[in-house]
């Protein structure tokens, strides 16, 4: 679905324009076109292709979806992936994907299975014609940027769902419940990874070292992308090695409540195997137990068994097995 | 055993060609030969190497089989050795194997041990004649994205399998059969990453830096090969991982089921030896116990028996041990 | 808020200067201007961006804060965020932020959440003008220096804190205690980790290879702060691997003193099962049953109990259950 | 021991020598020396070391064994260190070692503590006295091939004993015998490690990039070597990998064994203090208690306490705990 | 404390000369000055920082002492740290240090904290002059090789020690002593490591690609000592994966000893449960039982509890739980 086909000169809007018009201001040296399409169809990317002389192989990938974040150089021209996340309600972790294609006057992007738009990054450049006036990098960067910059929130909410767990995890009788929310955020933390890390690696050859020529003057910019992705990526590391310490630390937690469980077994079984003894002794039947026949041998007998189940209470209850 | 062997000119098919001609074609500058074989013999590989004039340690792993995937250069001939894998009935990974020798202007082919043929690459490339005109480059990357294609389903079975067992990881009693189909995946997976990871480091060297030069003008179609194994690679990775933490997480759940028996057991055990001891005290022999005379001692002692266990039972049921 | 704004000549203390008169002395060759802010405002950012000219992506970085150590170049300035840690009361590490911006003849320093400050560094500085005179990467360095110095007690502080979980490891009935030590242990390191490992690496292009301008004449005295880093990193990693050594050693224990109180139950089961079935026995109502009739029958039944009963306990005190 | 001292010509025998004319021989520009040692002595060294002109160092390392697998350059001749594999009886691997020195025309092997010898090797390249002509690279090649291919059955053997553990992995009551077959295979996996990844890396430096003169011309041989140990270094490591799983795997099942003994003794355990409670209650001496009196009270008692534990041992035989 | 200041002309002693004069004969072309410290104080540091000229960072780490082993250059001249390792009584590791300042014509060590001399390397240079001749790479080689010597003996008492721990791992009963031990070993190496890994990185400079002028000379004897390293740091990574290992196994056989116990446990409590069962049945006071006037009713009882208790225990003894 095309959502915008603009065509600018020296930075300012010049008109929405057909998308048969695009390879006429493409072909000008003076214009620059930015097209946003949204889960565009085979026949919109063939058209796109066209217009723009896209490479084939780009416009396979980007027809096929589900690609891995990258940044491709066909000639002068970029062919970018980046995914969209989103947490949607129930916390779900939602992927989605923007396809760029960028050459020296022309930005075309195709975003799929996503909520998020750019509408606001269009805007925004829009009113500051300066920065449009740097051409089709920095409308890349502007792009990059916004996706780069949604990753944070979900960031967040992954760590505090990492610290909700972690505030749990010493707590009795909740280890079930961790192992399971653990292993769910592993599985998150994952999915992110595979967002951040190949772009990680792609987007550190947009400046630094041997750039291609549509980025070569937006060079800081990307740099500066680079950097949140790195703290990104960071987080990630460490949410992934805090978690498998927790598995671990869960697992003794779990050992522990047994061994505790086991404890208690033990100390009332004693009490109880005691009494029962006592009992069972004072009920054999031998003719000659002059204690059977005291006048108050049973209330001796079970103030006896109580002094010694008691004491044998205190001295668990002391030991901290009940 | 020979399946094809056809020399073309011009990117069209000129004929299917006898073996001993091959050399005659292969010298001429403006024909192209490709040759494919099934299982062959050391006497049919003999005979290609003196036709194609291939490289004596080429042909020697070619003959002897089980290679490691691998790209070699020999002069202006590359050697490839790459895996195709099938999922058998009974879910077993089956590997085989296709040796390719790509010179200037021919391909020659050997498949063993595999069902999956290449017809349809063949079929598609003379259709296209202006594809073929690209040369032995073009046969080779048409061959190699014909066998990685094939990767993708075994990647979605392994995915799915995974899947299946991370539904059921938090069920009672299923952790004896995860365990187990755990270790199953985690074989198929390391054996499907013997077959990606050689292939994904030797294709790196046919796109970007010094490139052999019958693949020079084909780069662009390496590097979307390339791309493809780094999404199974990394999928890969990310099974391995996962399969990792489900190890750990079972165990947990193995420790948390046996825990919950045990508690079981403690709570069963508490409520009889209870019983036990209230019927040891009344069966004790002495003379003075005045409730044993009461009319109404016996139903009495059931009641208090009864009350006293109803009690516990309760009390366990809340805190979750039965 | 603004602490320190001065202008030195020759390494010499001029005048504590105005900001609004930060950019003549800037422009002049001879000068050398030493600016030092503290939670900065977004508008004394932008005064200082005017005045000496800084980058508007440096300059939003420092506004933002929660930057990673980074060292960037911008043209011949540098923009580098390096963060400060303190052990605060109750054991919680806190973390701080320095950015600091230097240029040819001018370093601007903003030091955010953080107790620590630089005046002594200042005052040597200004004590020895030939150090001064060799100009801004030597203030640079003095700074970094500074910051890095006070990471050593903390690496000490945890380090003791380790040899004391370690102290108790083997220790009976301490391990509920050691896991969560270890694991708010594990989270502090990881804490540290992430201000020391960043800056390592960025540090490690202050010396050798190519090197910024202003850093150039001042290597030695960067290599040995990176020195200083490699040692902390490397104390991390100990702590790092320690720690999951300790862990799983943690759970070994766990398991072993779950071992010692099932033997100690078996035992003790043991012990009153023999009991409880001789008294069984002897209860039995029988008709012929001789020893019930004999005169010293009961008090041998109770010496043949303890007897048996005395040497099951021998026994197991000798095996170690008891 | 000298084994062989042999000159050739031309790749054709010329004689055997004495040791003393070694070094005229070398002087030679048309003649080639082989000299095979087995377990030299101190002396016999010596004389080598000034019959070739050997460097001190390397004649060091060679008198002292025990060395990695390496690859040494001194000036224009090379130094090579490769281990010697065996599984003897009893399944004990024993490594030994052939120290090489090759110059530009000679080669000179001193193999210790070893049963397997290279005369197959000698045999064949006399032979083919195309190969000896080649010089000293192939000499060299054709010695690291037979050690290499050695390497394969122990491979096998360790992959088989794998193969034996993981089969019986799964099953009941193996636990004990797995764990110290898995750590033996480990061990062993360690040394078979220690022997081939340095050399690994030492050979590739034989080709591609800066080769040492006298393999220049056999580059695609020592490459052959290299991927044939690629191919046995992939192998241990998956084996690597695969026990430590395997170990985890291990530890689950003896955990999930120890789960069901702990259910059966549960089950057990209920199903007689079930009984004894019921004896306990027909036991009390309550005067009034009117099943006592029944005619059929005994058999009926029975038969209640038969039914009640045979509906237990029912319900636990299809809990699966019994 | 001053241990020697030797002057050398020409690889011979020229004589012991006193400290003041070193910078007379540093000053001179043909000289070679070779000064041993022991612990010096800040103030002899600082008398030979001025004889020598060394360079302030330089002095300032030897004087602080605990640096990384480390090679630093200062323009011509080498900063060298390398720690001493001696094992003292009760297998205490202790870690000492030298440090080495060479020059074109000087070598200066001071050690620290360490009983082991040098001495023997002296007297040994002092012989044989040819080796003094080639200067202050070879002295540095000579001093560098003495402590990298005294690393083996080390590395071999912790192999023992791992092996002597392996001989006991499937041993019943060792697992508490056994996990302490590992534990202990496990610090060791990592100690070790930190005396051998930093220096292994550094050395690697002292050989092959640019190495310092120094030094250039003598290239292949430090490779010598890398390859040392190189050694032992293989054998440090194995044990430190062994002992992981062997960590994880001690848990296995930790809980495979537990559930043998607790097999155990469940034998004797199902015997003793039967026996206390039948009792009970015996002991019940219903009017009309049998078997309870028989005249060998009692006797017969005992048979029959003998008999079953009897064939259950042949059975749990058959089934390996006794």
């Amino acid at each position: 679905m095309l959502i915008n086909c603009v065509a600018y000169v020296d930075g300012r809007k010049l008109a929405d324009i057909p998308v048969v018009d695009i390879s006429d201001y493409v072909a000008r040296d003076d214009a620059f076109v930015w097209v946003a399409l949204r889960d565009a169809s085979p026949g919109e990317l063939k058209v796109m292709q066209e217009e723009f002389g896209l490479h084939e192989l780009a416009v396979e990938d980007a027809g096929r979806g589900q690609q891995r974040p990258k940044i491709e150089e066909y000639g002068d021209s970029l062919f970018i992936v980046v995914k969209m996340l989103e947490l949607r309600e129930g916390e779900e972790l939602h992927v989605g994907e923007v396809d760029i294609f960028v050459g020296p006057n022309y930005v075309l992007s195709n975003r799929s299975n996503s909520t998020q738009d750019f509408l606001g990054v269009r805007a925004r450049a829009e009113r500051e014609p300066h920065l449009l006036q740097q051409g089709a990098g920095f409308v890349l960067y502007a792009l990059m940027d916004a996706v780069v910059d949604r990753y944070f929130p979900i960031i967040d909410a992954l760590e505090m769902e990492l610290e909700k767990i972690e505030e749990r995890i010493f707590i009795h009788g909740s280890q079930r419940d961790n192992i399971e929310r653990l292993y769910d955020l592993k599985r998150k933390v994952m999915q992110v990874r595979h967002a951040v890390v190949p772009l990680l690696e792609a987007i550190g050859k947009l400046h630094g070292g041997r750039v291609p020529s549509v980025c070569r003057n937006t060079q800081e910019y990307f740099r500066d992308v680079h950097d949140h992705l790195l703290r990104i990526s960071t987080a990630l590391d460490t949410m992934r090695e805090t978690i498998g310490t927790a598995i671990q630390v869960n697992l003794s937690m779990v050992a522990l409540e047994e061994g505790e469980v086991n404890k208690r077994l033990a100390a009332w079984a004693a009490i109880f195997a005691v009494l029962t003894a006592f009992a069972g002794i004072w009920g054999m039947n031998f003719k000659h137990m002059p204690e059977l026949d005291w006048r108050f041998g049973y209330p001796a007998a079970l103030t006896l068994m109580a002094v010694v189940c008691g004491s044998l209470y205190r001295r668990f209850k002391k030991a901290g097995w009940l």
